[in-house]
């Protein structure tokens, strides 16, 4: 082992709370691996199921105390909010249309909020959460989790430091394949209710997966998105939503160039299973960085080979390593990154008890929900639209 | 070695020539490599240059007879269509703007053309050559060189067979990094004419490379073009063409599904030299090549492990064998592909002489041709109106 | 999503205690990670550093009850045996030389022991341990935890039901570059105690790492050593242990064929961080795994093209999706194998609990140990012996 | 395209015969293309078979003048010297043990002559040859053909340039699959001679595909083999040579640093095809190649990211780009880097014919060959004797 290794900070666990996330759901022990790693937080109350003896089940197996283990959201945001040992933040982990309700009592009753993405089931709502966060004694962490991997870190990082000069091109692609048949009539949960308009909103892939790419996209560049031109399809038959998602970008002007950049989200990619990928080029450089290989980031100065920079190895910048772990040729992956954003929120909240704002703690926020809703949007009137190019509404 | 070679034919060499292609050129130097490797041609005539000494001192350099080295396409084709042992075909390596004209003059002659892409200047001249072809006792080879590549072929055949059953996506990229800088400023004779509209045509990016990853997915995939929307830039201050191209594709409907794609040409992409990938997706698998690594074709039938197809391996295709030279394992590059268009025109070539029409032969055509300046006139068409979806003028 | 989450198991938290892991430890760190990843173990008991400022410091930091926290191996062992809330496991996370007694003294206390390796200093101290481990009423558990990888165990499965044909070829390598440079006379506290044969035993790069490969290549393969050849090297001036090995492998016949294999275990290699690289070839076809993007195991069944295996993707078998997870696609790391391990052994210890052996529980054992010990002894003999092959005395 | 391109060099076509080859040979159309491809040589005789009529046949398909096509290489040594216009140089591609007697005979008669590897049946013979070639008016040129890959010259500059300060390690393997069947006796040929010590010597593996490793390690690290330890099998029953060989190896002392390194060559390794890979360490940094995807190099100086160098990119040294042909990102490939043997090989006859002795030309010559046979026996020495160590005998 060539160094030496990161450890936990211990300075009084933080009390988490979840709503949703019960037996047979996905994300929601992902947050909880999440939250347990790098010991932070402690597990304490749950509004684990809309149905009450499935949340009860749920909370006896994860260990939760029954007296926390709450029928509703409503329940839990009373209840805990007067607990002196009442949870301090809240991690929603619902479908779409259940974010906006919770996130804003919890809000509401100063609980800090970890919310799933998109942040809401329209952009109406998201914009509304917005307005109760900004109101709010309570921060607002969303999940964006692909922000949390120390390579994307250190992109942004150079990207800022003018590493790639003005960047010109931002390419963006998310192909999965696990939706090419109709897994939602074939006893998919999960493919239930990402292609159900009614608890999703009115983006399939766009909204699953697309909102992820394009939120990476804007972190790792530092560029805002101005406009789009979407071409949305449903490929499989009698499925609600978009399965394939074809979308030019343009990106406001900055020092004098306008980035220009494509994004591709589909659900219907043989060959890919979560081939999340993002490629960034400037006037001095470009770089490259695959999701499903995590630990590297390519990078090309003009004129000069190609490097292939490691997590936690040679050139690694403080924003990298400071959410590395293990050293360079030690695979971290996607929990790790999930759990950067905790160790995020740990430290946000932390500060936050203290009255304090952390300096360099760095996680997408309630802004980042509503330009993924207005992408959303955005996309589908675009493409209603045969492609006019339709300006984001943020 | 795993295999017994295959090896060359030489039932009477064909008599070849060149216009272009003198000292200094890139592209000449390619073709005669290419009609070299298989030894089915003899090199015997040129107008090598447009400046009558420097055709000489390249004729002389390349070894050929001083009587056959012409100052000028013109005097060429009159003089080697009245030789009993003129030239059978030409091979046309000039800039853009000077295809159409000795395309037409040896066509009209009866000898056989063997044209670099795009095929002319503008639309209007490529029809115009197609007329002429159409007509014409000659052959006319387009070279869309990576058409030639052995896992190309294979990607062709396996996607005919239905092995990917019917095609949804699409999507072709090329990008180099070249052009990141005004190298046309800098001395560069392969950067002027490229980037100079009166030699390189409506099309920058898109002329030079775009026509190029176009052709490759419609020859791969079998889909027709039908309509695009693009997004053009020039990046680099006071370049005249486009460096950078965005675009979306929609292709004609097959078996009650319409494909869908995407088309990225970049000339100011750090990290990429010739980053030419093609990935096509059906309902029941994809396909994935890159250029920069042409002899692995990677193939997931959907539900299944991905697959890293060989050329000339396990499960490769007479389509994709036949023009294979050496064993799995022992990489052919881009001089091979390129030959192998060579070598599908000889064995024309030679079944023409004998009145047949070959079975197995494939190459791009005039045709392919025509799509190509439709594409670049369509593109620039849909980037000035905005984005506006433009139907392909073929 | 494509997959359902693979949720945790609470039915009680296990009690861990640790030995060494106080600040700056680089392994300590990882085991807590590990342990807490799943949410089987509690930890709360340490003597985590022999100086018992730091021990005290450490503990309060990790958020320990002062009065768990203890100066010596001997006093935590003592006292925890003593409480009916005392520890039920203990990892063992100091250098190779502080292994053996604290191992014994669990184990004779009746607690399980989580242990580092190589398992002691020296072989003699190997099978003295085993010989307790065989008497004690406790589980033993050696962390060579690359045998937690998901593809890993894929492999061992594969190979066992035959898939690979006859065992013929058995190729480990394990190249990293840290120690290119003296960098234990640069203040890395890890390079020190590696480097220092009165901590690590007679074993450099082949007792930190090469312990690692082979037992990988053991585990995965079924195969068992029966002798070396070596020939060991200390590149660094002044360096007191090997920092490059290179290893012929014999081992023993199974269905008439008798695998043969080599291993090269090296500190001093640039260009390599944790290369630990397994290649296996049997009669049927090879498999392939790279600990760096650990995620997938190349698979070639004679005579037909590659595949690449996904950790919980198609063709997956239970014995790894067991240990995933998360879906295809989202990388696990370097601590979820680890953490495999926990699992494991949480497993076992629930089952002991019972009464009971648990059937599909795989983990490394003292028996590992031993063979990791005789492998060091035997390395160095026969380097010693100018290469003579050496037969494994286990 | 980023560069202007290199092109042939025309100072009259040097005569070629070639010995060997005939119809359903596989090595002898390698030749024949490599020789084509710079347009440096004119193939005009052979003794392309020791049956007389398909030498006939074989001489007629390749377009060969009847009147040079012999029926023995007596006789086309005796006739070619006495031709005014006869062969100025000769390849030999027959089975190994058809090397010496041609050889000789042209050598003796002035005639170079490149000549396939291993030089000799046996170590006595290449001596005897060595001791021809070095009294002849003639030069020797041994197609160890990797030697011809860009990459590979790259990486000998860089290493005689200090770039990875002094060598301490070199590790080569050469891993294929084609034999893990008993191919000879399904009717491959090629198999067949391979396998069968009357024609190949006393090397199967190790004399095929070891000699290529070897060779090629020597080359680009500059070392010199001193003695090596190895353990050869045959895993095929039935099968009279070698399939797989262990090497361990030890070179000679530079600088105070005595670099070891190992060497694998199997051909019964499923998963490979053709896996030749270098990995050559030193004091300062590390390079890796693979045969596979030979356009590239990794380089990593000690301390710094891995660089991925590119063929003709940047960084690019003169030592490989004046054997480089195309622009980066358009692949070379195998015939490219045994083209590249044969313009030098086209150099070295140039300068020869004007008396000098050209400074730039590399090429494996006659000692390589005799080195070549030495390791063939040290080989064979060693694993009889049980692995001992061998001194090369040259």
């Amino acid at each position: 082992m060539a160094i030496e290794g990161k450890d936990e900070i211990h300075s009084g666990r933080i009390r988490l709370g979840m709503v949703g996330g019960g037996s047979g759901a996905f994300i929601g022990g992902v947050h909880r691996m999440a939250s347990r790693l790098d010991d932070h937080f402690t597990f304490v109350a749950g509004a684990l199921s809309s149905t009450p003896e499935k949340a009860l089940a749920s909370g006896k197996e994860l260990g939760l105390d029954p007296d926390r283990t709450y029928g509703s959201y409503e329940e839990m945001a009373e209840k805990e909010a007067a607990r002196e040992d009442g949870i301090e933040v809240v991690a929603i982990v619902t479908p779409n249309h259940m974010h906006f309700e919770p996130a804003k009592a919890f809000l509401e009753k100063g609980i800090h909020v970890i919310c799933d993405k998109p942040v809401t089931w329209n952009l109406a709502d998201a914009k509304a959460l917005k307005a109760t966060a900004d109101k709010a004694n309570a921060l607002f962490i969303l999940t964006h989790n692909y922000t949390g991997y120390p390579m994307i870190r250190q992109a942004r990082a150079m990207i800022a430091n003018g590493d790639l000069g003005d960047i010109r091109l931002i390419h963006a692609e998310y192909p999965q394949d696990w939706l090419t048949e109709p897994a939602e009539r074939e006893g998919s949960k999960q493919a239930e209710w990402r292609t159900d308009p009614k608890r999703s909103g009115a983006g399939g892939a766009i909204g699953d997966i697309g909102t992820h790419a394009l939120n990476l996209a804007l972190f790792a560049s530092g560029a805002e998105l101005e406009s789009l031109s979407a071409d949305l399809d449903t490929f499989v038959e009698g499925r609600q939503l978009d399965d394939n998602a074809h979308i030019m970008l343009r990106f406001k002007e900055k020092n004098g160039v306008r980035p220009k950049g494509m994004l591709w989200a589909s659900q219907v990619a043989p060959g890919f299973e979560n081939g999340l990928q993002l490629k960034i080029c400037g006037t001095k450089g470009g770089v490259q960085w695959m999701q499903e290989n995590p630990n590297y980031l390519w990078f090309t100065p003009f004129g000069e080979p190609k490097r292939l920079l490691s997590r936690n190895g040679a050139d690694a910048l403080e924003a990298a390593t400071r959410v590395s772990r293990i050293p360079a040729g030690h695979p971290e992956g996607y929990l790790e990154g999930f759990a950067n954003l905790y160790c995020e929120a740990a430290r946000a909240i932390r500060a936050f008890r203290d009255g304090k704002t952390p300096e360099d703690v760095v996680y997408p926020t309630i802004e980042d929900g509503v330009i993924g809703l207005a992408f959303i949007e955005a996309c589908v009137a675009s493409s209603n639209a045969d492609g006019k190019w339709i300006r984001l509404d943020v």
